[in-house]
């Protein structure tokens, strides 16, 4: 792929998600060769998407050009292309634009749906774990209500109004309640002359407690404010199919939908050619040692939510979010020119710095390590801190004013249609409408 | 499509353009039922659309709901929907979401790309008279440079370099521009490994000058602006084919070049139905008298880019723009009124407020009817104005916002390929490259 090669040791990095652009930070000008691989031109800030979906904000305003992040840095080269193979014998990975040799190969590419083989869900359902993803899910949103005004049956109309949620953790959550406040601020304005108090979010859960990666306390009360705003809670429930109109389940209970959100579960975005033995099958993480270090490999390091770091306190590995993914970053930098220098290299020890979710307009839990709040407070907790994480002085301020603007005026402006989901139907009517 | 019959006469408007919301607007709550018809749920603004095909805009920026727009107005039915036919005998529009009787008719359907019948230059280039059709420009563009940066093939590398912008009208003029400073400002930092300097930009005009519909004084500025930024312009010449590859032309000049963009024609966005006399083929504009009506019919208008009004004084009728539409939907909306008070109808009086077109940065070009003027004041006026004449106070602020960062900082951040335009060729290598 045309990357020539330097004096220095070549390391490359599989994805520019949180963990690959740690990482690439702490390695600039570090007499290393970096190439960093992406299928995307752009990093993108997965916690807001939830807020494309539902019309509150521009997917633009949640993305950075990675070229701008890496653009001063010397001996740096970003390709976009997709890695389909590793060769760890021959040290070479195989891309859809061709291949190339690592000195050191570090795998960053995250995680992706796990609809756990289930394949009528996974080709019914929509997902979230991309920008794409994200405008697909407005559009049909907005879709489904442009439709539900144009047909007669009763049936159709209600299973076009009828969202069904699965899974409770942050991203469906924070999806459940940004939907239902669309249902009381936004859609009975825009559809007058539809009955929008019988729009439905159903959340299903298979836990007993929505938010379970939280404390009880912040589960409790995020089930207390979905319930304020109208989403149904199914716990212990498990969605065993869908067919694109009703969804099963392990229960008696069926929902009759046109639209299924499923965020109950992620995998990591596994590439071909590793060692058998090197991955945990059911959830295709990779196994790493304390330093990130692919077992099985001297120079294959996996950060972020593709590896699985287990120790006797922590068999589970970390949780599968932008934290571990950045802290592994940074200290796999520090680690590699370590390394490079022949000193040894530091144990990973992850500092939980917390979690939180939004329910919606003043509604948030936040869980600190010693510390369990919600509400108001916690709620502009949660605006300030994903606001300053964001990459880029421009997307912080567009993100900033569209949340000001969203909630002095109590709406959401970005309810657009740019590519549509689904083809219209043709609607039957009779002469009497006429 | 389900719009119940209300004690007041039915005005269809066909079309969310500038055209079709001025009329809207002026046919709030006054004792008529008005059905809008919109293939999108948004209006959109096209004078900016180049500035998201080249990373300066979000798309999301530049439009607005449609049912936003009309939320508060009485017995007014947006439905989004494509009208396919109109019978003017029984005064039924067929759509892709069913059938509607109407009482008057108003056409505001605008204009799309015309390639005079060349099939060939239509599939292969591209256009920009949609969102989604900026949005593919802007990925082409960065698929482009991405791609060069992965062959060792010269010409390959620079037919991926070379852009041909055919059409010297305000698009194509203000594209070429704006391509020019992402050549100046951006690329070469993005792609440190490319010789962007080999980047070339052709415009490409059938007339003998840039801009031929303002003053001369104006065409020779924008020439002189845009040869100052590294456009070459080609006047006196006819483009007749292109396979993707080669451009041909009338003379002997030929391009060879990945990028075509074509913004050499435009013609009405036609519905059928329409008798056979009421409109021009070659533009497919429909005849209307001074009233707006549609030629042949009593209960039909046509306003806009679609409408065609000539008269001794200006046989080509009035340029397709945004002012003429808006200030015959404006005019109309009264007319309709007065016309079911039966009171008489006013004729149409086209207000030629002046044009301007912006080349980049502190350079633009404006004709006032009485005064022509050009350079950084231009350009400040255009802002200016293209700014205030935005739906919306958030769009306002997020554009203000923008250009104020790419301003100060020579940036632009939305280079994103959100919807890859064409999928990733796998690029030949050789083994050295390793």
């Amino acid at each position: 792929m045309n990357v020539p090669r330097s004096s220095f040791p070549r390391i490359v990095i599989v994805g520019g998600g949180f963990g690959g652009i740690s990482l690439a930070k702490k390695l600039r000008n570090k007499n290393v060769q970096v190439v960093l691989l992406d299928k995307h031109n752009y990093h993108n800030f997965q916690p807001l998407m939830y807020q494309v979906a539902t019309g509150g904000l521009e997917p633009d305003s949640i993305a950075y050009p990675i070229r701008k992040i890496v653009q001063e840095y010397k001996d740096f080269y970003f390709r976009m292309g997709e890695v389909r193979e590793i060769d760890g014998d021959k040290n070479i990975i195989y891309a859809d634009i061709g291949e190339l040799k690592y000195d050191y190969l570090v795998i960053a590419t995250g995680s992706k749906t796990n609809y756990f083989g289930n394949k009528e869900i996974e080709s019914n359902s929509m997902a979230m774990k991309t920008i794409p993803q994200s405008l697909n899910i407005r559009s049909l949103i907005l879709e489904n209500f442009e439709q539900a005004l144009l047909t007669n049956d009763i049936d159709e109309r209600h299973s076009l109004m009828n969202f069904v949620l699965v899974g409770a953790g942050p991203t469906g959550v924070e999806l459940a309640g940004a939907l239902a406040e669309m249902k009381k601020a936004i859609l009975p304005k825009d559809y007058p002359d539809l009955d929008v108090r019988k729009m439905e979010i159903n959340l299903i859960q298979s836990g007993d407690r929505v938010l379970n990666t939280m404390s009880e306390n912040a589960s409790e009360k995020a089930d207390k404010f979905l319930q304020d705003l109208g989403v149904s809670i199914w716990k212990n429930v498990r969605v065993t199919g869908y067919d694109g109109k009703i969804v099963t389940t392990d229960s008696d209970l069926i929902f009759d939908s046109a639209t299924v959100i499923w965020t109950a579960g992620v995998q990591g975005a596994l590439p071909h050619g590793l060692k058998a033995d090197s991955f945990v099958t059911r959830i295709n993480r990779i196994k790493v040692n304390q330093f990130n270090q692919v077992e099985g490999y001297d120079n294959i390091f996996a950060i972020g939510d593709i590896a699985l770091m287990v120790s006797d306190k922590n068999p589970q590995g970390h949780p599968m979010m932008a934290q571990p993914a950045m802290q592994q970053g940074k200290l796999l930098g520090e680690n590699l020119v370590r390394l490079l220098a022949k000193k040894p290299m530091k144990p990973f020890v992850y500092k939980d710095k917390g979690s939180m979710a939004t329910i919606g307009r003043n509604k948030a839990v936040v869980d600190l390590p010693n510390y369990q709040f919600s509400g108001v407070f916690a709620w502009f907790v949660w605006m300030f801190v994903h606001l300053f994480s964001l990459i880029g002085f421009k997307n912080k301020a567009v993100v900033f004013l569209n949340w000001v603007y969203n909630y002095v005026r109590f709406d959401r402006e970005a309810r657009l249609i740019m590519r549509p989901y689904k083809k219209r139907k043709q609607i039957s009517f009779t002469s009497d409408e006429l």
